[in-house]
């Protein structure tokens, strides 16, 4: 049941908080911490392990156990690079990164702010300090002094799409000009920046015991030391210099560029990508899945696990990190019904997202426009959340015709179509045999993490027994959610107490219900720590326990108490579960 | 219940009809099959994402969820480099390997065959032909005559561990010597060879959005196109050369080793690594979890996942892969008390082992020897597994002190220890500080698999109701290992049967219980692929169940069948699943 129908009022500083809590409380810890952490990975905890698997698994029970027509694979990490030149990763899934010739910040270019015609361009510094040595910098390198206003450096303005000016105090007309790229650097506004370069954004790496560093080193090592470097390279690597890369750099003459070919076509036969994205997965298996499981569209095939991402920012916690956790699935069905098929999903997914939320109107969807979708798309949405920072990606739902079966198939020389003996084609004639369309729900289960915790987030002002105030935190989890479905507290650590908590305990994890024993400190703080981890019940054992057989039952998000025969706890817990 | 105390007899050709069966049925695919696949990994099925899935779930059960001094965590793959610079993995995690100068085969060179002095090394090649190759190359290559038998060279003999020779027909002492490795070339007994290289079988990737190509080979090209290397790397990297490898490089005087060491040097800042084992973060992370979960020693860190080892070798189908996924577990516990803690996990662990096993006798402990452990290690024991190829390990259980907290304290120069506030240590004073003592169970995942499919595939000799002989292809996997734990099966496709079974699957998902509906062909041929993918029971629905409200419920072991009323199916098929 959700609290509200109106969206979560956070409270203040809730990331602050929330990132605090993760780590006491052993949700999410920094990777590799102890050396000073990466920025670009998270390791779970005991609790946000166990909250993951149950994330996961309810996806999982949801979207393949539950369905006659979907089933589950789990696929490597490391795939055949052909399958990245295929999905267009390993030419397109790139972006154009930037460095700002001042501050030496990296940015992407398609992202960065860009001025109107007639904006000024001021130049924000950290400090004074900074500012000068800007101010001295640009003056050198640049051959312009601008004012200093504080920590603004001022006297620029953007002329035109591709033209800024320098405009000394009180000037009405710009004393020089300089061509201009049409966006300034995001952090400072500088506009002095480097050509755009493309990084792709996959980890690349090598398949095979190979040394490829001492290979390339003692082939470029040769190549310089000749007289004639062409001369060199072609003798090495003799009909591969004739088109493709090797050609292009050596045509170009440019030394540095013929080195870097070298080095690219040398490591090409061991080079391998982690995987951007689980779903190719499914198109490259399509053949091999169909045939054994013997399916017909429309059916599914799913899969969740990690994918990597050489992300250039990465933001709001685990919300974008360049290791993370998908949840996808590709649902294969005839030409022609993929609008149908995607009314379908998008209402499935919907009711699967604000099934576990305390505050559906939190989720919404968001239609794609026309020039954000790919060329080959033909619809697409995203599920989106309110996080603290606004409306950002959850899932997205996209209808991806018959591309990516036809690129495989181009690619890799193999039919990849199903025969639908039973029905006539547009022809007219039997059987039908076509490449399946595609309706893609596309999940992230790192965010989705991210999403249930603010949603479950709470403080709650109440006043103790004593009189006193106290901020209650409270993470009101989906029960299915939580990492521990139930904590068992004797009362006091003697008396034969922990013994029969230990069998209910027992009772329960025969039943597959996740329970802890739990004996240290006060009752009240046992109380308020699983408040905080999200514990949905906590059954307290005491002197009743042992005189009438009855134990207490309490709620997380009421805090009520009542009380309970021993033999009734297992039913009790497990039909809230499954309620 | 195991089948039988002795060993299983395979049937003949045991893996090429497993490997055949997980493939047709949907196990195991080869990765990326459609682009000629990836020797180095494998993706699983529809079947095989559920039997991991059931098994790595059975681990967790076992190891984590039912222990109360047991946590898990999940943590990155990629993690800091300096991690496995602790570990010992950076430096030492390398084979050395060799490469017959012959063939071209390549080897490790401390697995290779050493024959001792006075035997002779006769070279087996494949064919005549490839005999006749051989030969003419090694006469030019090392200017002698082999004599040929056939596709064996001989004339080779070895004259002691550092020297053989050459004896031509006939002839008593050699009129030729080579030096001689000790060794020679597993596949061919060639002597012929390289030197041995160290190859690190960690992935190598690089973290963060650069164009780390392009970087070195600008810096390269500048280097090399100097008047003076040294003088050029000098000013490029200033003190760096003053130190570690650059500083080697640059006294060695040798062109290839300084370009490979600015190479090394321009990748070191955005290196990674992928795990080579997901053991580490359970050290790196042990003061957070401990801290976080209020543990206090003796207390156990477990964790599942993938792991990426750049092997030599890949055999035996998915028994040795690059990418595969491990189940490990470091219990912390007091120093003195590592033997009774090992004696524990022995026995908790072969007892996992065993109950899933229809053979147990075909799992086994093999003490390490003293001089097959590291160096730090107390003491080791592999659980292994009979393999149609012999006995092989599925898991191994270390003693390693408190090696590995150590290096990592020594290394991140933060504290790893517990505070006894209630003991005196050795000094007798309290608090005692102590770093834990760890006892390790770390087991394959992946070759739990292998073993249990094995262990599972049975032909069995029938005769048919009219009298045919036939064989039955049938997994006796355990029920909770199943992929489907059961099939729900209308004997036609109408009179209100495909609805009825619809109802009795919807009941067995709603208790958990991962049943499958099946109309497709004869109820025998039906029976037939259920036993074949290890589904222990099948539930017919047929007339009866209309007119009384009974169905037939098949037991894939035995093929008995019995009358049941559809109000019992849950209870029973629960039943039986948690004997």
């Amino acid at each position: 049941m959700p609290l509200s129908d109106a969206p979560k009022v956070h409270p203040p500083e809730v990331m602050k908080k929330l990132v605090s809590l993760c780590k006491n409380r052993g949700f999410v810890f920094q990777s590799s911490e102890i050396y000073g952490g990466l920025k670009s990975a998270y390791d779970y905890g005991p609790l946000g392990a166990e909250l993951k698997r149950n994330l996961m698994g309810e996806w999982w029970r949801d979207m393949v156990t539950t369905r006659e027509n979907v089933v589950g694979i789990d696929a490597s990490i490391i795939m055949h690079p052909n399958v990245w030149r295929a999905s267009g990763h390993a030419a397109g899934f790139a972006d154009p990164l930037v460095d700002c010739k001042v501050s030496k910040e990296r940015f992407r270019a398609d992202k960065a702010p860009r001025p109107a015609p007639g904006d000024p361009l001021p130049i924000t510094c950290a400090d004074k300090g900074v500012a000068k040595d800007w101010c001295d910098r640009i003056a050198k390198d640049f051959g312009v002094e601008l004012e200093r206003d504080g920590n603004v450096l001022n006297g620029l303005k953007c002329l035109s799409p591709t033209e800024f000016g320098f405009f000394p105090k009180g000037a009405t007309a710009p004393t020089k000009t300089w061509p201009f790229r049409g966006y300034v650097g995001p952090t400072f506004g500088c506009p002095f920046l480097t050509d755009e370069k493309q990084f792709n954004l996959m980890f690349r790496t090598s398949l095979g015991p190979v040394d490829q560093m001492g290979d390339i080193a003692k082939v470029v090592g040769e190549i310089t030391a000749a007289p004639d470097i062409v001369a060199a390279v072609r003798s090495q690597f003799g009909k591969a210099c004739d088109e493709g890369p090797l050609a292009k750099a050596i045509e170009s003459g440019d030394r540095t560029r013929i080195i870097r070919a070298v080095m690219e076509q040398l490591s090409s036969a061991s080079l391998a990508y982690l995987r951007p994205e689980t779903a190719q997965a499914m198109f490259v298996q399509f053949k091999n899945v169909m045939d054994s499981a013997g399916l017909k569209p429309p059916f599914g095939i799913a899969q969740m696990g990690k994918s990597f991402r050489n992300e250039v920012t990465v933001e709001h916690f685990i919300f974008r990190s360049c290791e993370f956790e998908q949840m996808e699935m590709e649902f294969f069905c005839e030409p022609g019904t993929q609008k149908e098929w995607m009314a379908f999903w998008k209402e499935a997914r919907m009711a699967w997202w604000t099934r576990f939320a305390n505050y559906p109107s939190d989720f919404k969807f968001r239609q794609h426009a026309k020039d954000e979708m790919a060329f080959y798309a033909d619809d697409c949405y995203d599920v989106e959340y309110k996080y603290p920072w606004g409306w950002g990606e959850l899932e997205g739902i996209a209808s991806r015709t018959d591309y990516d079966l036809s690129q495989h198939e181009k690619h890799s020389g193999v039919t990849l179509q199903y025969v639908d003996q039973e029905k006539a084609g547009p022809d007219g004639k039997k059987p039908w045999k076509y490449k399946p369309f595609v309706i893609e729900p596309a999940a992230g289960a790192t965010r989705a993490l991210l999403c249930f915790l603010l949603d479950a987030y709470h403080e709650e002002e109440r006043t103790t027994a004593t009189g006193e105030k106290e901020t209650r935190t409270v993470l009101k989890l989906h029960p299915r959610l939580a990492p521990i479905k139930c904590a068992v507290l004797p009362l006091v650590k003697k008396d034969g107490l922990p013994e029969k908590a230990r069998e209910i305990i027992a009772a329960l994890l025969k039943a597959g219900v996740n329970a802890k024993y739990d004996e240290k400190a006060s009752i009240g703080k046992r109380y308020a720590k699983h408040d905080e981890i999200g514990t949905p019940w906590c059954i307290t054992v005491d002197g009743d326990t042992l005189a009438n057989g009855t134990v207490t039952l309490r709620d997380r998000d009421t805090t009520e108490q009542v009380k309970l025969p021993i033999a009734e706890v297992v039913a009790q817990i497990k039909a809230r579960l499954e309620a």
